[in-house]
């Protein structure tokens, strides 16, 4: 990376992203897959962010998990290219299911905790987090459906 | 915590959140303080959670840096109390500063990014992180204002 700019946004993504759970290797190995247009190999990746194989390639599995990124065979060859996943709702499907999972969790706590003030603030809860999550799932359906007739 | 109910609600509300890089203990400490009625010292946190005054400490200021618990002096005295926030929104408003500045961060990568393909796809991922944003602060208002004439 030898723009300043491309190395300024790929920190800043990191920036963003570290706090949030996301290792740095991966987090940066995201934003500078966002700037390429192709996908691209590990020796590339390599190179281009100056770490090693074996971090790429961790980083690389890593962003695969989070959807936030899809490996592609090449062509005739066993060598791995990663691109950008056009699933970019990837995070925010990822939240919904924690919205969704909080939900329940507070729901099946408001069944069983013994004091009555925590248990109506539990399902208060539960229903502000389903509240949420119904609403981001709504939203995403919209965006999906965008443009069509 | 005698109860298994209190223990396994515990539990589950800190597998929810050590996936997001929440530590386990202030992990565990919000799912006890979401079924303590009233405010708890650290004192009876120790002893409730078998864990040491200074982990319960670092756990519990925390977890009012994410605004999850707040701290109550005791009336007459120095000892601190914790408790849930009320603003249990606080894990979405992050959410939502997060989603606002990925949007802003794409679209001035959309600005610099030399690859046509990449531009356009930042700007279709800030636009999107943008709807979303707009689609969650819309429900936090709605949910605020439920019940009200």
């Amino acid at each position: 990376m030898s723009n300043k700019a491309d190395r300024d946004f790929i920190e800043s993504v990191a920036g963003l992203l570290v706090p949030w759970g996301v290792p740095p290797l991966a987090a940066r190995l995201y934003g500078y897959l966002l700037l390429s247009p192709d996908p691209v190999s590990l020796d590339r990746i390599t190179a281009d962010l100056e770490i090693s194989k074996s971090s790429a390639s961790v980083a690389a599995r890593l962003l695969e998990k989070y959807t936030l990124a899809r490996r592609r065979g090449e062509r005739g060859s066993k060598r791995a290219l990663y691109e950008v996943s056009d699933n970019y709702e990837g995070m925010l499907s990822e939240q919904n299911r924690l919205l969704d999972a909080m939900a329940r969790t507070f729901r099946q706590g408001a069944d069983t905790a013994a004091a009555g003030r925590a248990r109506a603030r539990l399902e208060e809860m539960a229903e502000f987090y389903l509240t949420a999550r119904e609403a981001m799932e709504a939203t995403m359906q919209r965006w999906r459906g965008r443009g069509k007739a």
